[in-house]
């Protein structure tokens, strides 16, 4: 079970990424290994014994946990009051990426690290308030049950899927490896509910999806620095390379960002060696150079990047940018120029705490902390990008204002009906336009937005969004790309 | 300098109380006095020692601390990074009534429940963006200084007020006892700016204010129950019955709460001997009830409460109501059902942790938490208190929506002029009554709101709202009692 960014980018419409999402890690155990000589990385690890605290700080933090125990009014976890003590130190600290996590969300984290879960292996999404599989994930177990595009899941060992959230529902589906996931589907076109039992296992996320456009044009979507993601770039990368690929577009669009050492694979081959990829500086003020050690490409590259582009996202950008000529087009990317570890050793107990331990900067030593790059080539989003669902509960008509009204119009205006205001107020035009697209939708012409027209409105919106042909970003990199090939 | 309640109520147009102002206070050295036999809330006080922590503990809070010295990658502020633990821990309890506090925020706690601080003894409010004098407190260094109603500060020992809020302005007015505010003000007739030299020292907040109304109607408006309000308030209800009041009206809208054991002598009078006032239940179950030693009155007595009346208000409400017949009038209140000990002596550096350590139930045995008191007589206030002030950067003019234009449409309406809608669309309609408004202020009549109009009309709102007059709960809270008397 994953949910592949493009999919929940169009079905939520919103292009926001949140900053806990914004990472670049160097997980413990790859403290040796990736980045240079990964000097000052090394040094020393506490030891684990509580050298930290003084006789005084011991006392204080003693005399309010007591206070907690024996004076307040209720029973009290005691172990959630010590965590809450971790959490307390780390965000006094001011920094949203260093974070504590308690056991298991610290296994989600090293999971999403790492690229890799133990589930089903299909990709789901809500569609009409159904849980419903996009796709099954090549050779996992949902591919092998049988499992179909567009199936609704039903139940999971007999627990229903109804009215769930999505994250809800995958964590229902989700489940330690080797266990098994009896599940009810309903199919279209099959009048009984049919019954699966898949067992589940290791699945890897697929991170990198590559595509040979029209004319020469290589396309290769990055959605997360996993740690597999840089093998599989570079072997898609010689894939196209060797269909005859004229020039390349590599997408990072939403990608939140990952593990530093992958991103730095993926730069390699555009950037001249002995050439700069990133720079990386510590408290001290040691600047570090990583260095590449790649050829560099002849053909011309284009980076799309998007304010939902953070991180190592952001390292490639700045990278290809600054030292492999290369175009990046799209929206100012996210601002998140920060280096963090976790730590998970010292703690012993399966917990980590992530940290902020550098900042990194582009090879010309800028640093794109809350700034973020900025294109060659500006090309906003649709406004209807930023549309929030409607909520379908509440008929809309003529003369109302709310939000939702908004929504309608934006998503109207997407789909090319001409509404002369975008701003929430349900205006004569705005319910002329509604006319139209209930007239072609064949829908009952009330001028209303009702529970049916907005579903038809949204789903011919998220339709319209999933066309590349209407990706006005990728449009304008296919054509930058073309005009720089054979120059 | 102080805020009295209703000024700055009315200023700034909103009723909204926040958790962290309701406050129900047993202070640390009150623990033996007060609230019956005080059983329970004596038992072993934590000796200050880290017995608290186990070793694992201690080890993992230290390897934390180590993490963030040796590897965060700024330098870190010690004693914040241990401020942020103890923190944590208190938040990990979920309950926004308990709190740490270090010294500084400690002492702002300490003056507000002990109702007094040291200052220059003025009450002040923003008047057109300007710190405005209201009124000086009788006695004060403000009034033998000279300073009158509407002077302008305009700076304080040679740093400008200008621009700064309401809080800003008064942080740097106020000061230690002894030390010298030298004021630049500007008065109105006066082309010179004024110099005036004022000695802080000790002042006295008032927290009630007592009246009678006609036909032997008595108000006492109480703001907070600060350590000296019970004598303040048995002295005000004594000058009334002495003027031979025949009904009484106790107004608690918007008093956040304050010490236990005040409120409970605030009620005495009032609930016949023997019976109970306030009831505390501690972790272990055990109730104990606070009984009174007073005679009861045997004229009418209203309570005036609304949504910003919390904790000891709602003791005071549930008190009188359950216990000496009152009628309740007004909206439901706030909901704050539990009580604190602040303890500063563990800690032993000034600093201190609030702490819930019982629930209080009304005579009858009601937890009020979250629920709040149903007054009997439910008065709402007039949709005008919800208005957000006008930001006045933007003329506002027909066909827009906006929040702002919902909030003049409601101060239009508050006025007494004809809108067909208060949701923020800016109707023909609103345009007409926004030009009456215009024409009887002798603005230019241009159905626009700039400026100057937007400043009139927050003004004239102002004056209506200050006018007992206009108080909807109050003519209410009056007719009840009269409708009692002599019955």
């Amino acid at each position: 079970m994953n949910f592949k960014g493009r999919t929940v980018l169009v079905f939520v419409l919103l292009t926001m990424v949140a900053s806990v999402l914004a990472t670049l890690v160097l997980a413990d155990r790859l403290v040796l290994g990736g980045l240079g000589s990964g000097k000052g990385l090394v040094s020393a690890l506490p030891s684990g014994q509580s050298q930290g605290l003084t006789r005084q700080e011991e006392s204080k933090l003693g005399a309010v946990l007591s206070l907690i125990e024996t004076k307040y009014y209720k029973s009290v976890d005691r172990e959630k009051v010590v965590d809450g003590a971790i959490n307390g130190m780390i965000s006094a600290l001011g920094d949203p990426y260093s974070s504590y996590m308690e056991k298991e969300t610290a296994e989600q984290f090293t999971e999403s690290i790492e690229g890799s879960f133990t589930g089903i292996g299909a990709e789901v999404m809500i569609d009409n308030g159904n849980i419903t599989v996009v796709s099954p994930i090549k050779d996992s177990p949902a591919e092998r049950a049988g499992l179909m595009p567009k199936d609704v899941l039903v139940s999971v060992n007999g627990e229903s899927l109804e009215g769930l959230q999505l994250n809800e529902a995958v964590a229902k589906i989700r489940g330690p490896k080797g266990t098994k996931a009896k599940l009810q589907i309903r199919r279209s076109g099959v009048a009984q509910p049919i019954s699966l039992v898949l067992v589940r296992e290791d699945i890897d996320v697929e991170t990198v999806y590559a595509k040979m456009l029209e004319g020469g044009v290589g396309k290769i979507e990055i959605r997360q620095f996993s740690m597999h993601t840089g093998e599989r770039f570079l072997s898609e990368l010689e894939q196209l390379e060797k269909q005859g690929m004229k020039g390349l577009i590599i997408d990072v669009r939403n990608n939140p960002g990952g593990v530093l050492p992958v991103v730095v694979s993926i730069a390699q081959p555009f950037v001249p060696s002995g050439q700069p990829i990133v720079q990386v500086e510590e408290k001290s003020g040691t600047k570090e150079q990583t260095l590449s050690k790649g050829t560099g490409r002849k053909y011309p590259v284009a980076i799309l990047i998007n304010k939902g582009s953070a991180s190592a996202s952001e390292v490639l950008a700045g990278a290809l940018k600054e030292r492999a000529g290369a175009v990046v087009i799209g929206e100012t990317s996210y601002g998140k120029g920060t280096v963090q570890v976790s730590y998970n050793k010292v703690l012993g107990d399966g917990s980590l705490v992530k940290m902020t331990i550098a900042k990194w900067l582009t090879p010309d030593g800028n640093w794109v902390h809350e700034k973020g790059i900025k294109p060659n080539v500006e090309v906003s989003p649709p406004d209807y990008y930023s549309a929030p669902r409607l909520s379908k509960t509440k008929v809309l008509t003529k003369d109302m204002l709310s939000e939702e009204v908004r929504s309608m119009q934006l998503m109207l205006g997407g789909l090319g009906y001409k509404v002369d205001r975008k701003d929430g107020y349900f205006s004569k035009d705005t319910e002329t336009a509604l006319r139209s697209f209930q007239t072609n939708q064949g829908l009952p012409v009330t001028g209303k937005l009702d529970r049916t027209s907005a579903e038809k409105l949204e789903q011919q919106l998220i339709e319209f969004v999933r066309d590349e042909d209407n990706d006005i970003q990728l449009i304008r990199a296919i054509e930058e790309v073309k005009g720089k090939i054979g120059h």
